[in-house]
């Protein structure tokens, strides 16, 4: 699938900040908040960026990895989480809640029936990748469904009028498939890719690493981020490429989550690189290889709480940070004006 | 001035560790949001902690040290970015129209005739602090007054129905009279209690260390913290410290903003070491040693966005942190009751 993404026009970006030089503060005394509201108004190409109909899309999906036993949470986690999210009780409800956000849950290849009349967006693929220790974890018909689906998710979002969109996962096993995709795309050595998940410890940990340094020596295919994307991955994580792929064609702000997110983000970048000017990186996370996988994007997560929960968290959560920057270039006064103001 | 400021009661910590533990997510995977979740139970003593009628107190006023050019920004600045933050063009004024701060401007010592219709709170103590190079910033009986007018701010709060409160300064060259507290009150050396402030560079900056460091030599009263916050304070920083130690007393949550507001923290601690159990350090500032000051009190940020700019930004910036950790507290559901939904 194509996508066309450029780079937002240059042509702004000396408007913008003298904009937000001249704002009643020392140069540069609102730090990230000057630099978020640049990078908004860049991919906005306007003086006065807005936020519109902010929406945090779950993407889930079962992988066949777990059979190798990779998890401490069992698989049926993945569905009965979604009800969670349905019910409003999940740790994502409360966030969406407070900053305004809709939830929309897609479910790209969970491993259940799920029932079809609760406002599950049903883009099943199958139930479940396979097992990569083994094989490629999807078809290439079945990746190519999974960047068009989820880029037609965000054409929904876009024409619902959302301009600043979140991407959350659920999928018990997909740390394992984000340390795949890590190490590959970004070529950092798998020891510093692997983590805890959802709590691994001690032999566990190791068996998870071990598992994944089979899966290394397993693969002798092609290097090329198609290829790794089909082997490793899990369908919620190409279906979230492919949704941030369109985000930035649609020059949407990308709000970016956690550890599996960020590995989306990355993959995405080795398909468009210019897909990184409309990422704002909500969190680092908790997951051990979040804070190199950053550094190797050169980004900078506007929160660090120990988050590791996943679901959009840690972008939503991050949300009002962005509003501030937004709420700072259009409500702040600027000197010109402030000196012509008789005080009092 | 004399405080009743205890630890909050211990008999209900396990408790709250017990519901936030049975919360629907992977043990401890919402990080700083379960432990700003168990301090607000323990603050309230309730598991169902609320946030009420948040307040932003700016105490304002000027310095005897500025004669001695130790600020970029003019004395002057003082009173009129009192002007801007009354017509809501400041930094701060966004922050709080964005997360429903009630604003309070209190004149603790401006050198300036301040319009008395304009809603300003009037605790004008004298036209700013002495020349702490040569004499003591203020003498005894205004330094109580600034504690009982801070103290007595937080009550009128509190009487409003406020139970979160953050506090703000503006007050050219306190950057300064900070510097003198933190290196005499957590014993840091004086070269690493002194930045920028609104921008120093270079000899400007060489300037403004030497003449602290002779505000050193020329010092030789006693150490107690009484004393130094006598010498070398402000009077917007001593209300500051009166209205920590108040809302300690009336159990309220206290946001603590950047390096200025986290030394009158320090200081209150020095004089009750309880104080702390209430304080939310809500931002890591850009004014170099901010970090070191923060590490002295064991005090781990909410934000880290290079704000530096004072007026309590960096504080109620960090706002949503902490209402999104009472939201977790009240709205998550738990274990127990999830497991009994009938899934779909």
């Amino acid at each position: 699938m194509e996508f066309t993404i450029s780079h937002p026009d240059e042509g702004i970006r000396e408007k913008l900040v003298d904009k937000i030089n001249n704002l009643t503060k020392p140069k540069g005394s609102l730090g990230m908040l000057e630099s978020l509201a640049l990078q908004a108004g860049m991919i906005q190409q306007t003086l006065s960026p807005v936020l519109k109909n902010p929406q945090n899309i779950i993407f889930a999906a079962d992988h066949g990895i777990t059979e190798e036993k990779v998890s401490l949470s069992p698989r049926a986690i993945t569905w009965q989480q979604i009800s969670n999210f349905l019910h409003g009780g999940a740790g994502i409800n409360f966030l969406c809640r407070q900053h305004g956000f809709t939830l929309k849950i897609v479910d790209a290849g969970v491993d259940y029936d799920l029932p079809r009349d609760k406002g599950i967006i049903d883009r099943k693929i199958r139930k479940g990748t396979r097992n990569f220790l083994h094989e490629d974890a999807m078809t290439d018909s079945e990746m190519q469904l999974c960047l068009k689906y989820g880029a037609e998710c965000v054409t929904d979002s876009h024409d619902e009028g959302c301009n600043v969109i979140s991407f959350g996962e659920m999928g018990i096993g997909n740390t394992s498939a984000s340390s795949m995709w890590m190490t590959y795309l970004a070529g950092i050595p798998l020891d510093k890719c692997v983590g805890a998940g959802s709590g691994l410890q001690g032999d566990a940990l190791k068996h998870k690493y071990e598992v994944l340094k089979r899966a290394c020596d397993n693969y002798d295919g092609p290097s090329a981020p198609e290829a790794i994307m089909r082997r490793f991955g899990g369908y919620e994580m190409v279906m979230a490429v492919g949704a941030m792929l369109r985000a930035a064609e649609l020059h949407m702000i990308i709000l970016v989550d956690g550890f599996i997110m960020t590995n989306c983000m990355l993959a995405a970048s080795k398909l468009y690189p210019a897909v990184l000017d409309y990422a704002v990186f909500g969190h680092q996370g908790d997951e051990s290889g979040h804070r190199l996988l950053l550094e190797y994007l050169d980004a900078k997560p506007l929160l660090n709480l120990g988050l590791r929960l996943g679901e959009g968290s840690g972008s939503v959560c991050a949300y009002p940070i962005l509003d501030s920057a937004i709420r700072m270039i259009n409500e702040m006064d600027n000197f010109a004006h402030a000196s012509i103001i008789k005080y009092f």
